[in-house]
């Protein structure tokens, strides 16, 4: 592929007390990265050049100080340079203001970007809520955060992990509040978003799922109402505006699996762990974690800061690897669309 | 094995209209069951010998009426023949009255054998809950059938997948009521039947884990606090008691993902969805349900009387084989015990 049509990633380096920096250094360094995009890391560059002697990665780190220097040349990894991070100060493993508001900086700085056109799309490491709190910044994850700064009204959590496709009508909330949100709207628009999202995924006519809420999806009211009196009306309503969707809500305990085996292109689930427990019995290290919604493309790894192995340069790279390939693809289909217009 | 050694199961044969007797007929007829068990299906012999057609499986049916005239002998096929489905009245693939009447026939008798003394353990197949009503008995399927039937009190229904061994608080219940039922006393009473379980399938010291209620098991209180309140008590409780289970609730989304992996012998879930997504992630059709707290030993298929695959012989057996091996493996443990008492 032609260098410059390669979509340009802006990568966050996320919480430099995790493993972060270690898994970027180790994605970056695949072949299959390097040859289907020009990524470019938000972060400090010291902590990166830490990295590769971590991971043993060969390579080397360039510090620039805007996206119009970046060269994109093999075996450098280009690194907007914040230099927010004093590498003697830095404790791995452990919750630090100084990385929460590091980490804060590279969000707002590669959303900017983004935002602007001068990267194609967002892809961001995992962060530490309670570091990012620390340093004053009172989000419950990126999700949040990135609405605010984008601007957006409505969004949705969408894990990927292999051929499951999972989108959320609620995330971070108390179960029993969560209860409250499962209403017609609010799936209706989940839908629409996740319909939108799966054929920019590049599926043209998305075959679409809705779980239910209660155990078999309530058996026609035998284990509450919620499905035939919430969701029911929602999926007709979509089935009315054109969406491809199975007629009922299916049972919350097989429909995921059934996804997974591509009877579906993706299933709305109705709470954080509905669809989380599904996405992860895949496999807690190669999910991939997309806001639906955003005016930008952005996708993230689905796991946590993973204090536990940071250092130690074993992390498995495998989510972010995902997620920069998942920000490619739909970086081209929008582009095909855009031409198409 | 000594063939009269081999413990002796009651195997009931379900909703005559559903895949059950085929399902049956396969699993039989595989050489690893006949090693371990004397399997007497206590059902219809004219519908078994129509499942041996069906399914192409080579072997007879010998109807007898009583267990003493069981002879156990290869290819042949005990029943315990309760001689009550018409077979030219059977439409495989619909709800019926006499399906449902026969079904409750098979689970009472094989239950009053076990109880009795005169099998080892029952293992059942898939029945069909609206026939079961249409028949005039209202239960919520098996489980609440066989509390009542064995005089029981605290029962809770385990799944077992692979490593994954997951119980459950509640099961049959709309979501917002099973919230309800997330209480210390609850949790340690299902705690407890589920060490006591993974103990009779071969295991010591079990290791226990318990899942909090709400994503990220609340993050210290920040989304919901009935994991501090309620499921934290319980656990300290039963450690007290000498169990040895993780020291906090566990987020939901990656703790049965980590006892599938092995890191825990067992896992408690908080209500229905929450174990059965996970357990049905692993393959809808292999896994086992065991019900805890009875006084005999009963596991069961996983997966429903599956009517679309009924009367074409292809409906997958493994759900009914691992039942089976499963129901062996507590019997012998059991006697093994009783033996060292």
């Amino acid at each position: 592929m032609n260098q410059e049509r390669k979509p340009l990633l802006a990568i966050t380096m996320g919480d430099a007390s995790g493993s972060g920096p270690e898994i970027i250094a180790k994605a970056l360094a695949e072949k299959e990265i390097s040859a289907i995009c020009r990524p470019l890391v938000i972060g400090d560059a010291d902590i990166m050049r830490e990295a590769l002697k971590l991971t043993g990665v060969p390579g080397k780190v360039r510090a620039i100080d805007d996206v119009s220097n970046a060269e994109f040349q093999g075996g450098i990894i280009e690194v907007v340079d914040l230099d927010n991070i004093d590498p003697d100060k830095l404790v791995r493993g452990r919750v630090s203001l100084m990385a929460g508001k590091a980490a804060y900086e590279y969000i707002t700085l590669a959303t900017d970007l983004t935002l602007a056109g001068r990267c194609d799309a967002l892809v961001t490491s995992a962060i530490n809520k309670e570091a990012l709190n620390k340093a004053g910044y009172h989000y419950d994850g990126h999700t949040g955060l990135l609405t605010e700064l984008c601007g957006a009204s409505d969004v949705a959590m969408m894990l990927v992990a292999g051929k499951l496709r999972v989108s959320h009508v609620s995330t971070h909330l108390p179960l029993r509040q969560a209860l409250d949100l499962v209403r017609p709207e609010r799936i209706l628009t989940v839908l629409r978003l996740t319909n939108d999202a799966v054929r920019e995924m590049g599926i043209d006519q998305p075959r679409l799922a809705v779980a239910g809420l209660n155990p078999h999806a309530g058996e026609d009211g035998l284990f509450g109402d919620e499905d035939e009196e919430y969701i029911k009306p929602a999926i007709d309503e979509a089935r009315r505006q054109g969406l491809n969707v199975m007629d009922r809500p299916l049972p919350p305990d097989t429909i995921f699996f059934r996804t997974s085996e591509g009877q579906f292109d993706a299933a709305v689930a109705m709470y954080h762990d509905q669809g989380h427990i599904a996405a992860k019995m895949l496999g807690i290290w190669l999910g991939v974690n997309v806001t639906l919604g955003l005016p930008i493309i952005r996708t993230s790894v689905e796991h946590g800061t993973n204090f536990g192995k940071a250092g130690k340069g074993t992390a498995d790279p495998r989510s972010l690897i995902e997620a920069i390939k998942l920000a490619v693809v739909v970086c081209e289909n929008r582009r095909r669309a855009s031409r198409c217009r």
